[in-house]
């Protein structure tokens, strides 16, 4: 072909392309998992707005960010967090290792499976416990070690592999952001590399796209070689307070669109929602006690003050019970 | 049309655009400031042995992290880092209502323009200049002070605003690893916030993508509006053994290639380079006095262990003088 005539051809192909793409958005729902009704329309409706070039809503591709809450928002989190579970079951591989954890809190009860004992020594029993499951490894050991349990471990009621218990819908409006020019951020609490052993995967969120907690880790050469070794001990808790100073370190720019489930989750909505133009934040209200489980507290945490501001502010709280048909995929008939 | 007229004429878009892609590629030199040599041949070989499809060396795109210093890396940092002339410029600004700081260092020597005088403290002398210039601001605030700062002052040799002082060999190299499905990455002993005020518009590297030094940063709520108050206080210096474990914290993936200038980068290079597969290490090696500076040791660092672990390691080291052709794009005839 001639220059002019290749020019040519991509100027077709690409109105043809964008004409194709319209057709495809309308007829197929982005976002089948949610019942019809006002939830599932704000979301549609805050997304319309901010694509749309022109409108006065318009927000350039650039600063379409939107962070997710994990545990309780984009997976289940009972009757522990899975991270914990993750922890109880290594407590119990290390034991044979430590013979002194017999007779020592948190991990006599730990291994007795009992982790309401366990955690009854509050954040110090809670360190403590994280450090020894998550410390004295390699990061390349570690990552190792957590595929390896989200690939054999299964959950206590239902049975499932931890990451069959990822929201359905949640997973569908992650990709329906994406799909919109958006990039979708984990902010969660939960260790930074134990989310990265599944996210990708399982939600299409790349490891450099999650901000979690984190221990101390020492840069060693051994043999020469560089390692990266995981310390027992505490660098970074990412809840609260910490969500939106991680975002902020992290990321550079305050979120459009923010998720979570929990009081832990308010400042991060907080922060989100307060910037200049069109914003939208949601909390997850865990309300279907026959398909998932219905609280609005649990040892896990609360949704209480955030229930609160949710409703002051104009907020979506997603009703699990009534505005999702399908909470994970298994449950499909 | 149908629907199979129209993924046929999908089909044939694709091909033809793959075809113009593959022309073009052929065409154009993606790094035109770099002469025809070793080390140009050494880029276009890396990128090509990791993005060739069946190649034993291919890496998947997701995989294609790639981490670059700042600081003589992608920018100048002669006759001081450019973030030091900030906050020379902003001791002056903040003086008057600072009468306290006629007597004091760091202050003093700083107000007086003698930064060898105001650093003579060492360490504290110049955490204690970073955190009243850096500190004591909203995270909005600061932003805005960084890019008023870059939009008006002028690098005291050149003349230049210091974001011409980019060395557009680097631009080409960070736009030609983009096109080849790479992430770029900064990864540098600077402050985080101060990069993000020209990386973006400058580099073509977002926010999220800027990993640096960091202060202490608190949440307020401010007559109920959510505030990320800036403390005068250091949280995080990304320099040397810091370097690859904020990497491994921010990113989570070891990158494929990394970037620097001096010993301070020697750790992410070291961790870059000892991963499996095609890796790839450079440093920028300052020899050039007539159209940037000449030298392998000031004020600002020293190239001197890594010069020796890159030649033991076959790594490449760039002779700005022999290597580019254009330094800066304000110097080309």
């Amino acid at each position: 072909m001639t220059r002019i005539a290749i020019r040519q051809f991509i100027v077709v192909c690409a109105l043809a392309g964008a004409a194709t793409t319209a057709t495809t958005a309308q007829s197929a729902d982005p976002l089948p998992s949610w019942n019809a009704g006002r939830t599932k329309q704000s979301i549609v409706d805050f997304v319309t707005a901010v694509t749309r070039q022109g409108s006065p809503q318009f927000v350039p591709a650039a600063e379409r960010i939107a962070t997710f809450d994990n545990d309780g928002t984009l997976w289940a989190e009972q009757p522990m967090y899975f991270q914990l579970a993750f922890a109880m079951d290594r407590v119990k591989a290390l034991a044979p290792k430590h013979p002194e954890w017999k007779d020592q809190e948190p991990f006599k009860s730990a291994i007795a499976g009992d982790l309401g004992k366990a955690l009854g020594g509050g954040t110090s029993a809670l360190i403590q416990l994280m450090g020894a499951t998550h410390g004295n490894t390699t990061s390349d050991e570690f990552d190792a070690i957590v595929k390896n349990w989200l690939a054999t471990a299964k959950h206590p009621t239902t049975g499932r592999l931890y990451t069959e218990m990822a929201y359905q819908p949640m997973i569908e409006l992650l990709a329906y952001l994406r799909a919109n020019g958006f990039k979708t951020f984990i902010a969660s609490g939960g260790g930074v590399d134990f989310m990265r052993g599944f996210a990708e995967r399982v939600y299409g969120i790349p490891p450099e796209q999650i901000i979690g907690s984190s221990g101390e880790v020492k840069f060693e050469l051994r043999d020469g070689k560089p390692v990266l070794l995981r310390l027992p001990a505490l660098n970074y808790f990412d809840d609260k307070e910490g969500k939106p100073i991680a975002i902020y370190r992290q990321i550079g720019r305050r979120p459009i669109a923010a998720f979570g489930n929990s009081d832990g989750d308010l400042q991060m909505l907080q922060w989100t929602c307060a910037g200049s133009g069109t914003r939208y934040c949601m909390f997850v209200r865990h309300t279907d006690a026959g398909r998932e489980w219905a609280y609005d507290k649990s040892p896990m945490g609360a949704l209480d003050k955030g229930l609160q501001e949710a409703k002051g502010k104009g907020w979506t709280v997603v009703d699990m019970k009534n505005d999702w048909n399908t909470i994970y995929v298994f449950q499909k008939k």
